[in-house]
């Protein structure tokens, strides 16, 4: 693990309740992973270029991308991928972008708990 | 519970692979919860509208939608209560918007989950 910085990448929304929703989801993960960050794709701060630079800055040579998606549309297909190869172009760094949360098992089961509770709050976990 | 109609309500898309996605997402729910359906807001079939339609036709009058979505945007915040509003006028059935999963402290726990077995596929889980 060590110097590899972990991004969580959240699509970015003008609307802050829509970024403070993704603060607050990633939040476990920014707690339990070392040198863990969030990033936004676009229109909300910071920007994953702005972390990846910042990153390079303080010595990190490898990121790993998770995209906070449940399934990967256009943006994962193409437009990260091809953000990805620019920043690793331009700062020498190594970059992996991993497959949207949503398309790991855990996801789903987690759903299942959620409709479980929202249909009987008093259901145990 | 009994005839209250669970509706797993996705954003929709023509790529079918995103879709997929989200049927694999939805399938630990709609084996664990009684008259659950996923639907789709729009691009994909079946639509909300359909399965509500469907649900009425079939004798359900209560529904509960449940986005597949981690925050509200402007989906969540305008056009699907929107299309709610029409569905509860032209068949007469009561359908409870929840809020979209992403709100719920769970997923943020599944989250951290997915990130560590990413980190460390040999962790357990």
């Amino acid at each position: 693990m060590s110097s590899r910085r972990i991004i969580l990448l959240a699509h970015g929304s003008s609307d802050k309740r829509w970024c403070e929703t993704f603060e607050t989801l990633a939040e476990p993960t920014l707690k339990a992973v070392t040198n863990s960050r969030i990033a936004y794709m676009e229109l909300a701060a910071p920007s994953l270029e702005a972390v990846v630079h910042e990153g390079v800055a303080t010595g990190n040579r490898e990121f790993t991308v998770v995209p906070l998606f449940l399934a990967a549309g256009r943006h994962l297909r193409k437009d990260v991928p091809a953000m990805i190869a620019e920043l690793e172009k331009s700062t020498g760094a190594s970059i992996t972008l991993s497959p949207p949360i949503g398309e790991n098992p855990l996801l789903g089961l987690a759903i299942k708990d959620v409709v479980a509770l929202q249909l009987d709050p008093n259901a145990g976990q």
